[in-house]
């Protein structure tokens, strides 16, 4: 244990591989070998821009990438006893300060203090070893794969957004705009939670016809924007043709009760405002622009509630576990591209561009290892 | 009882007194002689516009104007035996369907079927005689004259933005932007809620001082838009100067739990999103142009919910009836101008400028009666 | 339409068949043709009893019995657009009044002024035509056969206590004392709400091996009572051996989130306290005897919610067509027996017995019809 | 800081003033100097039975008493900065693990692995010192005295009761049988915020004179016991008095929407239950022997929801100091007598007596200090 090989993010399209010292353990931590690492678009954002919103790689301050990860326990704290060596775990990324009026309200998520992987000034988890509070690690049922594993940081993301935020309940419908990895995973927990409809929308065919085959009940590609039509008004005519080409009803049985955005496109939220029910819910987990422009006038009439997501909260790392343990969730389908730890430049690049050169659209890339030593490389 | 005169909307901009039949009513109908009506923005903007969104007066079709309205019961249905001929009373204005899921689940104020008084089609409270069903009316304890019988429509608004939707509890504290009078309410119901902090926002100084007089702990006058700025940027100024001045955290005892925007602006709006505390709730229910233009990346980040409310709905009247009868709200410092029926037109005018031929702000114009007969007009 | 024979109650034990009046509908109701109808516990103890608590058949005054009901429409009122005659549909048979506090609130199962079929001194729907509100009768889609109708008012008790009140949600865990047919609903809907773990507790082995063959994942047969045991020791002793073997604990993924008593019995509900997790929810649905000694200290301590569940509300019917009609639930296992309708009587004492002539254990009985006229008798 | 004169509970009916060590700090824990602690009902138990349920005093391993407690702080950890040497603090004298399920979840007081003050075999506070996570200390704000730091504690086991657990909201009414310092707490929270009605019961009346002298608007005297009737058949006739003298219904505006009982008699849950509305909610904080009968049909026929209250939980400590803050509650009419360290005998006989040398019934008894060094004694 002394080689500590790291994907570093120097500064604004610049990496490196390093090594980096191996993190101390308190003694309530764990020492993870990390095995597993997806690359999610907020790395690809950091790497390509340096920020992303409020947090800023400052000049000067590298840091490890990754956040999106599983692996192998190499070395437990003093007065950890319910894991040892060997285990295989999933790792949530954030450290939260346990003592604020959020954490202990059990809305951790909301922690100013959180400590999390690959946020400036937080190093990530892309490295051999990554430190960790002993409860952020889950270990590993049978069924699910390492590969599983890193996966369920991603799926903890859908069920935050579509069950603790959106409510979801059994024979409920559900409108996901974005068939990204994120959106996939929110129409999955939704056909885990027994969803009576489930509506992908999306402007890439094969993406729709992927999440047909995945977990949607239904499918619809919005009309292209007419030339010189603002996103409002292009927003109304795409929600007025899929009420009807969908039979969608304000209201009752044919009425969407949750819609859930994971594209961050202004006309996906203008849509989305449009086509939900009266009293429904709209959940945002995709981040796109910062600012858009809504129908408030919807919101109003329609008595909406609207919902920022962002990560993950009390509960959710265990019950995406477990959803993917009883076979409700297939995690599998997800991952179209794998590289191993050298390649790691590789894996971003073609997260970047959405396409492998397979000619294979993204869905989720995964990187593995490190397994190779630095004078390997 | 053979006289009904009414004051009616004939299209955009032209009202008359005009004789209209009584209506007949159904066995658990009642029958109210309306004594006073509070004059709403809505009834000022179906005046001058004739339409409210989708609500629209269809030429021919004219409509009887008001909908906060209290009267003395004149007359009962045959199946009614909890209220008699003589019994003051608080008019609720829209009689659902009962049928539908909304009506079943406890959500009338959703109900596709309503029929809401002085909304196209259906004509409103200012007559002598006004139909409704014996559930909607609500006898006054002898702690409430008819002005705030009238008073207890716009009440119940306040009630359901802020206890109903915005979920307040004793020692939250909120923020309201807008002095109109709903603002004003809202913050009374705040008040009488037991608030640890009422903060009111407005751009007019005498109405913040209004504001403080009444019910608010604190004020904020918002600097001056400058040359050039953005309704965001602007936002984003007032928002930062207003968390100095007045000590306001992202979280914690000096967060703001609940901000409701009563005044429809953009820049509210915005800046609302800005001082809410993260995981706070926002509730909109002041009107104004459909579309603004909001930081979503705020409303993701902070995990906020927002949400539309509209009218009132179970329980939000009885609920607005008690908090006035135990002397929890006073309502009379609110009606600043009062008009007999003839003057109907006058009490719009006044209601419309703002400002009455005494020099006096508007906040909340009362029509008597009516009292005279068709032929004394 | 002229027949209207009746199933009636005359008084304990003693029951006839009889003309009775067609109803007359109002504008907004139905005539239902009644064409199956389950027999519940409930049925069966006016039979014996002639009183359910402080319902009590009085004397002089007969009622016809049955509340668990399809049929095909025969009649609507001049109001009613949406339903028409042939129709096949389930009937919900409690009418409320629409208009009390707790109507209007969304908790219409607790309206005191409620007229449910077959509570004295209403009649029930052992007839060839009921009449009812026809927002209170349901199409059933295709996938429902009228049998499937009957049993949608028990399957709507069990979507009342577990999901609405027991608040269940997918993933989560519930024990069901007593194997009866709302037992096995109980079951059922947690089932089709995706329970990781379904434990089913009977003390007879093969009403538990059908509740496996059915939808529970464990079955405990509770250990023999001792002699001299009091009920309180027996239940701390059943407690223990039922988390020994199932491997229950307080908290957390082996925990217990919702306990439901169908059964009614002491022992049940003591020991049922006793398994919940801390935390957690106790719904009871079975009727016993009315006095229980339960352990408050651990009500206490556990910090546990109780609630009394009884009957259905808002929603129910709907979500429970909706469960079947998906086949979440399947219907068709639980109908054991068959009767026409002039073999009321029998079904009846089959169903009071436990057991049919053929020796096989009673479910549900439904009885057909009536398609006999009366002088085929 | 050498001194730590603590009053130890040696075993059953024997205490001892002895030296203790002054305890180490944590890097995040604070050392306070113990000002005030007020006698708790349950200190008392142990004093006199050496157990509450499962909690023993274990032979040879004696135990501080005391838990409700103010002091000043003596000394803080390296890492804890929001706090300083000479702070007044009131003590939340129970420290959850902060890892498990129900930790995170916002539910600490369900955390299996609590150090509870007092509750063997973990030390109280009722020493010069006790050292505490520096989160669980809440600095006194200047409205507050000592006295109402240490009277905290169990205002916090009313707010939990009553707010969290009852979700109280202004404008609802209460009963509460009992009127010792929790009942009392119970009234004052509940009329801090803005109960509409609040109901005291107890059987001794100058405790019934007090409630309404400070917080109750109505008091109720139950009947005497019958020779021979049994306490179901008791709480039906007290019951019954009590809806006819104080006019209350089985629901509306005349309900009573929440029940709290601070007695722990058996008669009191069975009358509670029958009191509280039809849908309302009863919550049980006092204890009282482990068994008790109750009427399980009335529970399941008027669909209550009973949830026990233990202690206290996030967020409560914060909302009981600013309502003493605000005003909103008095805690000095409790205080009833005082004692200094070296009496702490005397103060724990009075508490248990119910009666000071004085013939003053027993409130709250608070003993200061220790003011005295050991050899002084």
């Amino acid at each position: 244990m002394s080689d500590n090989l790291s994907f570093v993010l120097k500064k604004v399209d610049t990496v490196a591989f390093e090594q980096r010292p191996i993190p101390d353990i308190g003694s309530h931590d764990v020492l993870v070998e990390v095995k597993k690492t997806g690359i999610c678009g907020s790395d690809v954002h950091y790497l390509v821009h340096g920020r992303i919103g409020k947090y800023v790689l400052e000049s000067g301050k590298d840091m490890v990438l990754g956040h999106e990860s599983s692996g192998i326990i190499a070395k437990v704290g003093q007065l950890v006893s319910h894991l040892k060596p060997g285990d295989r775990v999933a790792i949530e990324p954030g450290a939260t300060c346990r003592t604020c009026g959020t954490c202990k309200e059990g809305r951790y998520e909301l922690c100013p203090n959180i400590r999390f992987a690959a946020t400036p000034p937080f190093d990530g988890t892309l490295g051999r070893y990554y430190a960790v509070p002993s409860d952020l690690v889950y270990p590993l049922p049978s069924e699910l794969s390492l590969e599983d594993g890193a996966m369920i940081e991603p799926l903890s993301v859908a069920v935050h957004a579509v069950v603790r935020l959106g409510n979801f309940r059994t024979n409920q419908s559900i409108a996901v705009f974005g068939c990204g990895p994120v959106g996939l995973l929110c129409m999955a927990v939704a056909k885990a939670f027994g969803a009576s409809r489930i509506i992908a929308i999306d402007i890439i065919p094969h993406r729709l016809e992927f999440a047909k085959s995945y977990a949607a009940t239904d499918a619809f590609l919005p009309p292209p924007l007419e030339q010189g039509e603002t996103n409002v008004k292009f927003s109304e005519r795409a929600a007025a043709a899929m009420k009807a080409v969908l039979d969608i009803a304000e209201q009752g049985a044919r009425g969407i009760d949750l819609v859930v955005d994971a594209s961050g496109a202004e006309v996906s939220i203008q849509t989305g405002i449009r086509i939900v029910k009266s009293g429904g819910t709209y959940i945002q987990v995709g981040m796109g622009r910062p600012e858009v422009t809504i129908n408030i006038d919807i919101v109003l009439s329609k008595q909406l509630i609207m919902k920022g997501s962002f990560r993950y909260g009390a509960g959710d790392y265990p019950l995406a576990i477990s959803l993917v343990a009883q076979g409700k969730v297939d995690l599998r389908p997800l991952v179209s591209h794998r590289f191993p730890f050298q390649d790691a430049l590789l894996a971003f690049e073609t997260t970047r561009h959405g396409k492998g050169s397979d000619g294979k659209g993204v869905i989720k890339t995964i990187i593995s290892g490190p397994d190779v030593k630095v004078d390997e490389l």
